[in-house]
């Protein structure tokens, strides 16, 4: 029977603010066994940008990376949030280690080639390196992955980190058995986001459907339940999209194939 | 027998300029065996501080880092430079991890108490885990490493780059053995800068009293040397002080107990 290994996806405004960032590394940190952190932080890239005089361009919330931006979030992303939650984990004796998918080439991927949208530097994943990230957990490591990579062409490339978090997972699953649980500031995926008490415990594949044609589910939810159907499909045990008070995976939607 | 292994200091300003950085990724890349590169990072985080409007305040060469300082050094220290050297080499074919000294807790340290001068949050370097590091080193990871550690309690200290040269060196001795080259914009020590020829081969501990009292080793090299000499005491078999297009140890000056 393979090890368990749980998977956090947390956004950027979780990291971003002092306090919730306390609390999350109070949480993960509670965390028993085999465990992964994998941040956003989309805000202060904003901010720092700028205040550097660098105009943020997003579409559909996703964030357009020209050379200079790919400065700022490789500066932010990997840098200055990264490594306050590395120093933040190792503080309450989580032997963290800070990564991108560059670092041990974790994270193969290339530029998104330009179409109708010329996104920069922002990366398509093709492969995940299970085996080498495999390895540094098996040392006792706890990684804690930004979303940024590389194209194998010495160029930084933007990854957004629900993929980020997909990916990793789906890379494990063959060593591991996986949970993966992205964190987000609602309970979980709601028929109505203003009342509390319509979450929906569990999502499979039809009811998916449904659901969006329902309209029900829409917008970031889209591509954030679409990467939970693909780390499932990639043989990962079990997905969670739920609060970041709530990362023990007890509540929550369940998404199920 | 130890295996050989060499760790290479560059000072910032390689690492800044793409032309000096693109030459010393190439060599480094060439170099044969286990290896480590250790990076500062000066000036492009003094750019970048000004423009976000933070006032640079530095003390004989060495930076004042308050609160509003220490997020752009990590930023640009562990994030930028370190990231960019990391694509870098990956492209050549070098499995590189960027570190500071918080991953895998590598760097213990403290902020320095404040006497004189109130340094902010700069560290003095307690001990490095030669062991993990080793451990990395040993799964054929080439670390590459920003001056930057923590302090245990979820701080980040900036940590002037030659001591963690030094520091990363002594705890690799008992596991390797060592040459550490510090590289910079000189042959080596020159008895006259201006003069090429006036390179000094090696500098023994008496040669390094007497050319202090000469003066003709002062300001920036003090500390270097004394770094030098601190790593050879603990155990690091070759330390040459070199430039940057010459890290393959067969020019320069060899300091030596």
């Amino acid at each position: 029977m393979k090890e368990k290994i749980t998977i956090i996806k947390v956004g950027g405004k979780i990291v971003e603010e002092r306090e919730t960032l306390l609390q999350l590394l109070d949480r993960f940190a509670a965390i028993e066994g085999n465990k992964v952190l994998i941040h956003g932080g989309g805000r202060s890239a904003t901010k720092i940008a700028e205040k550097l005089g660098i105009e943020s361009r997003m579409i559909d919330g996703r964030r357009v990376t020209d050379e200079e931006t790919l400065k700022v979030v490789t500066m932010v992303y990997g840098g200055l949030v990264n490594k306050n939650i590395v120093a933040g984990l190792q503080a309450r004796g989580v032997n963290a280690l800070g990564l991108t998918g560059a670092d041990c080439n974790i994270v193969h991927a290339h530029k998104r080639p330009v179409k109708e949208i010329d996104w920069g530097f922002v990366g398509d994943v093709d492969e995940a390196d299970g085996k080498m990230l495999a390895a540094l957990i098996g040392q006792g490591i706890v990684p804690v992955v930004a979303p940024l990579t590389h194209d194998g062409c010495g160029n930084m490339l933007n990854i957004n980190a629900d993929t980020m978090a997909a990916e990793t997972a789906k890379a494990l699953a063959p060593y591991f058995d996986v949970t993966l649980t992205y964190c987000f500031e609602h309970p979980g995926v709601m028929r109505d986001p203003e009342d509390a008490t319509s979450l929906i415990p569990e999502i499979r594949t039809d009811d998916y459907r449904r659901l969006k044609e329902e309209g029900v589910v829409s917008g970031g939810m889209i591509p954030k339940i679409d990467n939970a159907f693909s780390a499932l499909a990639g043989g990962v045990t079990k997905v969670i999209i739920t609060r970041a008070d709530a990362i023990d995976g007890k509540q929550g939607t369940h998404i199920m194939l």
